[in-house]
């Protein structure tokens, strides 16, 4: 029996139809920048409509960006999305846009992470952090075999987690969070407040005033460029702290590396990455970092999973 | 029938006798400093025989000062035990000496949070984390009701998380764990450091070249000193960005706090604590602080709820 998984992101909706742990079938669709949670409920039924005209999945699992209180379906905030500052019952509104099929709603992260752990880099292991450098950095856990959501639907919340507790009142940027050394948005206002004080960087002649992408960093780096190779350094320097951190306080055996930042950074990164990580391990005790293998249809079919028992 | 339960500590040794959950007896026993493990090992079952003589109890948990591979009974290394430097089976060694009763062995400081959660200040509550302030900083995790161990039994290692990660290699004192601001021993070497440079503390006064115990900081906040009270500032902030840190990862909605540190600091810590975590929290997701409702015979009760089923 098939099932549907859904990744609505702040710019695509993924759609894929899994049969056996596969995916089947997959399609996308923009989602909406104006309007509202209606406009872009609506925009994710037309997503579910093109992979499964036929209404042959019984049930969907949608992963959306943003915590999400587990069994309640509801998303209150997210910011990439218009107008979501409120409670808005995704389970709800897609399932009456669906023909009354069940839906299953939780984190993008959560589900990108449950996906790898089942068919992806980290099959077999029981315990593990599936890691996301994209705008901002997410994380999910998967403790004892199953994904962990928490009381209130948090946890994995590592963009949130503090490297640098001095910064949290008195920082230029941000407040000392991971977020604000390795992900991209904040590594871009690094970037800028840096060549504002007259440090020179090839990263604000590829794009202007335009938004850096995770490419405009790799094509920064391959040019040589040392403010672009100082802000990443800090950003693994950062990113290693927090993943040592989490490895001591849950007991991680396995870390996955995923997000476009990390892709594009690619296999240097990641061994550098690691290295880091056991520097800084207690008791010698670390975790092997693995590059996430599912790219970026990873989110939809974890979305699938979660139709699934679990443990 | 009853259990027993002993805490194995750098200077006591405490043995309960527990029945449906209530201490029924208790007895403590000096920690050898000299000698080895097999010294420790006589000392525990001199400790085991003095609050249960007649051998009713049918099992023995304990709890150790170092990380404990689940299921092992082996401790490898106790940086407080005399020559503790490799692995010791302690389950076999105090077993063979108990009449070959079975003997479970976990951390501490898992054990203490155990017994807070089923009979202190964590009852009623699925998740929660217990810290305890001492020479260094400890923490247990109940996650859905049941201890985290973790596959190499590090789970709850919240003295190795880091709060600054930019001291990692640069810093005085320490290295930017949480323990090297928040533990008794590294707060002293700051202090002390800080006095050599020049600035006054009645800290020294009370105590010229001895420890610096819990009480040693009671008094000298009690005093107005200035320096003890910075640095217990730094403790604190660097405390709140830590458990803040653990709210959004692994989602928690309860802090136990304890320790002789925390102890002595008492309600004011407590309260002031709670509000550093809020203020850092994030999407507003934070937990109340409890203070340790079960005082220095919390480890040896926790150890004896190991024998019981969990979940």
């Amino acid at each position: 029996m098939p099932t549907l998984g859904l990744d609505l992101g702040g710019t695509k909706i993924m759609a894929v139809l899994v049969e056996d742990g596969q995916i089947v079938k997959k399609g996308k669709k923009s989602t909406p920048r104006t309007g509202g949670p209606e406009d872009v409920l609506d925009a994710m039924a037309v997503a579910v409509h093109k992979v499964d005209p036929d209404h042959t999945a019984t049930a969907i699992g949608v992963g959306v960006p943003g915590p999400v209180m587990p069994g309640s379906g509801v998303l209150s905030i997210a910011s990439n999305l218009p107008d979501w500052d409120h409670d808005v019952d995704v389970a709800a509104g897609l399932s009456s846009r669906c023909g009354g099929r069940p839906v299953v709603v939780d984190n993008d992260v959560n589900v990108g992470t449950l996906a790898e752990a089942r068919v992806g880099a980290g099959q077999g292991v029981d315990n593990l952090l599936g890691v996301f450098m994209g705008t901002g950095v997410g994380a999910g856990l998967v403790l004892d075999g199953r994904l962990r959501q928490g009381p209130r639907g948090v946890a994995g919340e590592i963009g949130h987690v503090y490297v640098n507790f001095a910064e949290f009142d008195r920082a230029v940027v941000g407040r000392g969070e991971l977020e604000d050394y390795a992900g991209r948005r904040m590594m871009e206002a690094r970037a800028r407040a840096r060549h504002s004080d007259g440090e020179a960087t090839s990263l604000i002649d590829l794009v202007g005033d335009d938004r850096m992408k995770s490419s405009t960093w790799e094509k920064a780096l391959d040019r040589g460029d040392s403010l672009a190779a100082s802000v990443i350094d800090e950003a693994a320097e950062a990113m290693a702290a927090a993943l040592a951190s989490a490895i001591a306080l849950v007991d991680i055996e396995l870390i996955v590396l995923g997000g476009g930042m990390a892709e594009r950074l690619g296999e240097s990164f990641r061994a550098d990455l690691e290295g880091r990580i056991a520097a800084r391990s207690f008791a010698g005790i670390s975790a092997p970092v693995r590059r996430a293998a599912l790219g970026d249809t990873g989110g939809a079919l974890g979305a699938a999973f979660l139709m699934e028992p679990q443990g």
